[in-house]
């Protein structure tokens, strides 16, 4: 394919895009195929010979399409959300053009690796500074990191990964994390001769998107060296809204933090967004400098060397798309596009409280609402798997304080009232034809 | 921006893409900038009101394309190649569109770091079922792994990662591994009371693109335990070719093989293609199930959970670009696109080979010609800097045996032989002019 193709098929795909955007809830939003239907559509080699563009295309609807979850579908409540903005994307074929290899990391998952790998590496560094008989396996096997219960399974795969152990603290009724749990745990392991080194505080978890106490977690990780790490993956972006500002009380005392401008910024995956109080503190866990990757610049101060905090040498050109999604929608269209997701959670919660036969779980901060049918566990799987079955809406599950629960979060920057109002209909509907049946 | 907009700006996007690839050669291959300059020439916040699209392309070419290396020049010979292609960028366009979030990795780093983690807590496990009285901090401080002094920095920086001690394996006089060399060390740290239980052979060294001898390696590792990974991220997507595949003997030892199809074979950054031997011994050292991320085909045997594969949890749906590439080059114009390239490379060696000033310092296998100026590290330095200084073309140095040597690696898939040869006469003409300088 030359430049003269690329151009026609370029514009081909671009109204392609379009169209299928602007179609997408014509689509079921979840595959209704097992897996590995696409092994019999698919040849099981690479062709010989080149094949045309328009094949490829008509097998992008017949082979891949079939099997896609729509994540921009209006009823996609699955998750949270992963950003699409038009700019982005636009963004994206320049990224792809320009093809630069940047040397920072893609996800939430890393940044708190990076930062558990950090907080062991001087861990290390300030016991053997005092104990220098001390070998560094020795403090390594008495390390020990902290994170809500609640928090996300990324946190206890960092600590998997950096070897060391990984205490769960247990969460308030509001799910989230107090100081004096903390605290309790970090004497009774001190105590026992071990060395509290790293808090991961989560700012809106995964489960139900609640607030850790950071005011009072934070003092106590500054007393204790205890490096402190903030994951604001989904909730982080809400933060550019004022009126979600006191929900960052705390982060002052906070070594590290993270959150992902694809889930909720209108930036296209994958994008995420960290930040270190003292880049020292990585820099240091993961310096490498071969010849081939030297340049003028290292040591003028000028550039800040990515490459060196990150477990990827490279990376893609993502700053391209923050750039493109902040200039074409401006801090009034992003905040506009927060409180706009916050108020249509707000309007299915209100749907949900006038349902006598359904409770919700936890407070309603942001964009998610975890409900459920009172009664069993059993009853509410049987009405997610009637949800998942029907495909008209997508949601997933999470379990609260040994609860099967819906969770039902506003993803698509589509989704408008009508869909909350139709999703509700439907759910209410299934939920009819559920009680009816003789088992319950 | 609306659909409408989008269907317009994405023509004009695909034009500026296509401008842009047709006329990068009159750009100059590296910015002549101070690291910095962009500071002045954005505002230091975002703006409070959308801007219009045209603003924010005026300044792609003002502010942004002067600070741009264009890894896509054809005088861009630098590191090792950045693939691209319009295929590829055409998928890129539709993978943004869907915007899915799979559950793989990166880069062949990443890859690296899988491997090595999963080797530990193989290690760790086999030992403690025949001693289970030891602990794992203390099999995890007798853990050794090794790889070529010519290796990667990435594998040093896996090593650091997790935790373990690296060796780095002496090389022959064709700056690979023998098998000789690696037993030779594996005996002495047994002796000494260490477990040998990692080996990263590397396929393609990113200095000289050396070979280790993976047919007389594979064997020390099956019979030691040691896990054996190949890195060839670069030197691997020429094992499309019949002629290059001997180089590959040896790989039916190997427990994980890696290569990068996003440097060689024409997929777009990122894309970074794995295989494990045993499944079972990456997703046991990561495997979480949290229960938003349960699926109903978990247990079927149907699904491949790539996410119990990797550090991220996340990933963008690559596998669209390959599919892409495969399909619209095919087997045989991948395959030309090698053999090209490698055809490039032995041009410009004979090149060299015929300036009695030089010398060739590796044997030139595939893309990537180590060559230098007889005479002091110093001289080549300066001839390197007056390249740089230039801006004609891009290359960076690597150190063999100590000597300050170049690298000139054929990197654009736009690179042909009449860019090689001006790349020559460009550096003959610069060679010309340092040694009339007075100081040599």
């Amino acid at each position: 394919m030359d430049a003269a193709e690329f151009r026609r098929r370029g514009r081909e795909m671009v109204d392609y895009v379009a169209d299928y955007l602007e179609n997408i809830e014509q689509r079921p939003v979840y595959p209704d195929l097992e897996p590995g239907y696409l092994r019999s559509l698919i040849p099981s080699e690479a062709p010989l010979e080149p094949e045309s563009y328009e094949d490829v295309m008509k097998d992008v609807e017949r082979v891949i399409m079939p099997g896609i979850t729509h994540w921009h579908s209006p009823y996609f409540f699955a998750y949270f959300p992963a950003a699409s903005s038009y700019p982005a994307m636009l963004a994206d074929m320049l990224c792809g053009a320009i093809g630069c290899i940047g040397f920072s990391w893609g996800t939430a998952s890393e940044a708190t690796l990076i930062s558990l790998l950090a907080a062991r590496c001087k861990a290390i560094r300030r016991v053997q500074a005092t104990n220098p008989e001390i070998s560094e396996a020795e403090v390594l096997s008495k390390l020990v990191a902290y994170t809500s219960e609640q928090a996300h399974s990324s946190v206890e795969r960092a600590a998997l990964i950096g070897g060391v152990m990984m205490r769960k603290v247990p969460t308030d009724k509001t799910y989230a994390v107090g100081g004096h749990m903390l605290k309790q745990m970090v004497e009774e392991d001190k105590a026992a001769g071990f060395i509290p080194f790293y808090f991961c505080a989560t700012l809106g978890t995964t489960p139900s998107c609640a607030f850790d106490h950071t005011t009072e977690l934070g003092p106590i990780c500054n007393d204790e060296n205890m490096w402190m790490h903030i994951d604001a993956a989904y909730a982080g972006s809400a933060f550019i809204c004022p009126e979600f500002r006191p929900l960052l009380n705390g982060i002052e005392f906070a070594d590290s933090f993270n959150f992902n401008p694809h889930k909720w910024l209108l930036v296209n995956f994958d994008c995420s967004a960290m930040w270190v109080k003292k880049r020292t503190d990585i820099i240091g866990a993961f310096k490498m400098e071969p010849l081939y990757l030297k340049h003028e610049n290292q040591e003028s101060g000028l550039v800040t060397d990515y490459r060196h905090w990150q477990i990827p040498l490279g990376r893609r050109f993502r700053s391209l798309k923050l750039w493109f999604v902040f200039r074409m929608y401006g801090l009034k269209g992003l905040q506009a596009h927060i409180r706009k997701q916050v108020a249509l959670a707000k309007e299915f919660e209100s749907l949900v409280r006038a349902d006598k036969r359904f409770e919700i779980c936890a407070e309603v901060i942001m964009g998610l609402v975890c409900f459920r049918l009172k009664g069993s566990n059993e009853l509410n799987q049987n009405l997610l798997k009637k949800i998942t079955k029907s495909q008209e809406i997508h949601l997933v599950p999470c379990q609260l304080s040994g609860r099967f629960v819906l969770r039902f979060a506003i993803c698509a920057r589509t989704t408008e009232s009508r869909h909350i109002q139709q999703a509700w209909r439907h759910i209410t509907q299934l939920t009819f034809e559920l009680l009816q049946e003789p088992s319950h």
